[in-house]
């Protein structure tokens, strides 16, 4: 059966460091939300970053599209739900939405696609392990 | 005459705070990168934070959307072409083109696209100067 | 009874994005854990960010000082204590310590200097529940 | 003939995202443009990041010491003067002093001290050549 699909929720307090002079969180850390998103979903089926390391692979974002829809402000409660939208032999797509916790407003949606690459950072298959995890 | 489609360059340098673990520069920081383009590109044609301010309007990123070419590295000097690529009566959309300046090869390239608001994050159209300047 | 030298502990977990090439935390990331631990020691004490907005204040950092023990890590788990060192008339001295979650091994630890200041920028003394509150 | 002292100077222009609600520039952020300084006077000497990596050396920060006179602001040209203010046998200290370009006015001034590791992280005296160029 095949985790495709399956939610990590990662719960997060707003920094104030990450608000802008619009007394909003600046639109850059929605990107680092969703990483942070991300690991916790790889970390919920055992996998860790010293066991890429440990396979030889690395995995940088290659795209990422992001839709703001309601500003977050500073000390706001943000939980953001991560799950894999697609999977191909040498990349993988996340695709998270994150809800602020007292009320479930939508703040922000987006996706982001990572590629499986060697130390050299050329495309490489995904080891069979990782394959499988991800559900492809 | 529309000033469409002119472009201005923002020439910046990869600090050691923006490289991660793996060695690159963190996909994140691109879209602080095109942000500086873009203010660039408003200074060029004689706008400043404090005019929007005293128009009593802000720019909040609306969505965005990125392309990773080439992963850049600390201290590498990078190219930030800006222009603005539509404009609505309530939006405008930016296109930016990252290219590395010792060789041209192309690192990124993305869109932002931002929405005219009051003071009170509501959609309003823009003043008949910016509509101008922005060659709606 | 003063609350002087009580302690909040702040816990978090440290993302990839604040990693640099050398493969550790970016050390000007602590003073932005320093941060989340005051706002939590605040918190825990009842006072929000609104708060200080209502009674016109601001709180911008005077001075800093940091020393870095020992590197953290990605995913490293962090535990920021964070407790009242001196309170002067306009100054409050925040002091912190950064264990490592795991084995408790020092990481880090300083202190921040605040002044309040009115929405001028300017020192005023604090209002007198804060006086109380910071246990002055 | 030593070159202890002497000064290089790093301009930059405050990034929006660099600012906080406060309207100000977020204090974490003087200590990523102390390090661009520090960068620029390595590489006016004619030293880069390479140079260290090849010599299996790192040079990560003990610890740190700031303090903020007046805030600067969105778009504001920054000048970071940057100089060594000592060496040990494993240890070197750089001051910094940060002036907003327009007038002059001191902004923020700081110390780091940075020390010699290998690349277990463990104290070793600096390369001949290194020990040279920093003066001591």
């Amino acid at each position: 059966m095949s985790e495709l699909g399956e939610v990590t929720r990662h719960r997060l307090v707003v920094r104030f460091v990450e608000t802008d002079l619009m007394g909003i969180v600046h639109h850059s850390n929605y990107l680092q939300y969703f990483e942070a998103a991300r690991v916790e979903w790889l970390k919920a089926r055992g996998v860790s970053y010293d066991d890429w390391v440990r396979a030889g692979i690395h995995l940088p974002v290659v795209d990422a599209r992001l839709r703001y829809q309601r500003p977050a402000r500073f000390d706001d409660a943000l939980v953001v739900a991560a799950r894999v939208a697609e999977v191909t032999r040498v990349t993988v797509r996340f695709s998270y939405e994150i809800t602020r916790e007292a009320d479930g407003v939508a703040v922000c949606d987006g996706e982001t696609r990572l590629a499986c690459v060697g130390q050299d950072m050329r495309p490489r298959r995904w080891p069979a392990e990782v394959a499988r995890l991800l559900g492809s």
